[in-house]
């Protein structure tokens, strides 16, 4: 699993208080912990902060410079914003999260991807909002796929976030988005499928419970990224344990080390 | 998902004990717990004991007034005991659990099979024992479920065991189990698929993790049926997560009710 880590995002209050209060204690931390945890991806989101495009180039130095094995998956719905972190931050493999087909999003984000050759995150989002069934989902990430192709991305380097809602305000949203991820997979072999998992425990008890085990069915379903808590361990071995269930995990060593984080 | 109860088994040591000294109270209360928690099956293992055929028409007896909302799935590999309780035991939509394409088996269990008009077990194995490829399981499930066919069952009325074995004897091996599982539902769509959770994780640490982990991956390849410690409160709250996560949970009530058990 190529794994995101989440906690670089503005929209948690004790991170927006961090990045709000410049504490680079804080935003280092945050950084390296995800990175130990294993996070390919750094999240980085600065949108509810004052000045989002400045917070975005102090924040992304100091978090890959914390993480030095991480590349920066720049979180954000303002192209200037990410044009001045491109052109202010020295990145390498970094990838934009996210774009929809929504007209005005496509033209702000596309020229971005193919100048500073970036990953991309695609949502399957059009005009009316997200889909409220699985065709629909399907229909909207095959249409993003295509004009990402034809704007000179390779399938390896596109995401397809299956956006999940939460089981508590619609009890049938989660099965909607494993039946996409499935049909996605099957259709796109070497397009990335993301999850962001916290999403889909919103409003109910025993959230982990339900992360975890949402993260295993859409791993069963061929999602192969998710944007999470790496650095929960509970988290972490579950995710280890389905990677080894998948037969990813030669001798079990992952699981095992996974298993011996939680016991420290 | 159908739960079939695993803990009236003569394997476990607890268990064989409590049959052997005719502990009317311990089978009682094992087989009401099972029944209580949810259980539609209660799966009966006597085949360690001194006098397998007695001892199963004395605990089936037991295990239906103890939980009489569960059908009984009568585990035991000699068609002369299978004989005697189906002879000796008023049983309603009983099970047997299990029959191979061996042909000893075959013969042995066929005549039970129509003559009691009960459910049947078929696990995937030939003369050659576990197979080792995801396609040989699906060929041996395919020749099973002909022959089973054939012999009067409805689709409904056949378990296909997907025979996961140990991920730490075999790291590769859940996967195949995962693959044939897939496969079988694409093909077969009104046969359930069964799986005995147990057996995944056994020589790891936190058993418990792996066996919740496998169940959602097993239910995300169209698994409907497990042999599970429904007892468990950590494991029935991730089964009922995945449920909800499956869209077969209206306003996540099952959910909710299993999360209450927990804080109980």
């Amino acid at each position: 699993m190529i794994i995101i880590g989440e906690k670089l995002n503005s929209s948690i209050p004790s991170t927006l208080q961090g990045l709000n209060e410049k504490n680079e204690d804080f935003i280092t931390d945050l950084a390296r912990r995800q990175g130990e945890a294993g996070a390919r991806y750094l999240d980085l989101n600065t949108g509810m902060c004052g000045d989002e495009k400045e917070m975005l180039v102090w924040a992304a130095g100091l978090a890959l410079k914390a993480a030095p094995g991480c590349a920066l998956m720049a979180d954000s719905t303002s192209p200037g914003a990410l044009r001045y972190l491109f052109e202010n931050v020295e990145l390498e493999n970094a990838a934009i999260n996210s774009v929809t087909l929504e007209e005005d999003r496509l033209s702000g984000v596309l020229p971005l991807v193919r100048e500073f050759k970036t990953a991309i995150v695609g949502m399957p989002i059009d005009g009316d909002g997200i889909p409220k069934t699985a065709e629909r989902r399907v229909e909207n990430a095959r249409k993003l796929i295509a004009i990402l192709r034809e704007n000179g991305s390779a399938d390896q380097d596109i995401y397809i976030d299956i956006v999940v809602e939460a089981a508590a305000t619609g009890w049938d949203a989660p099965q909607k988005a494993l039946e996409a991820a499935q049909a996605l997979r099957g259709e796109f072999p070497d397009v990335h499928l993301l999850v962001g998992l916290s999403n889909v425990s919103f409003g109910l008890p025993r959230r982990g419970v339900i992360n975890e085990t949402f993260l295993a069915c859409a791993m069963a379903r061929g999602v192969d990224a998710a944007i999470m808590d790496i650095t929960n361990p509970s988290m972490k071995l579950h995710l280890r344990a389905a990677e080894m269930l998948f037969g990813q995990d030669e001798y079990c060593m992952e699981y095992l080390n996974a298993y011996r984080e939680t016991e420290q």
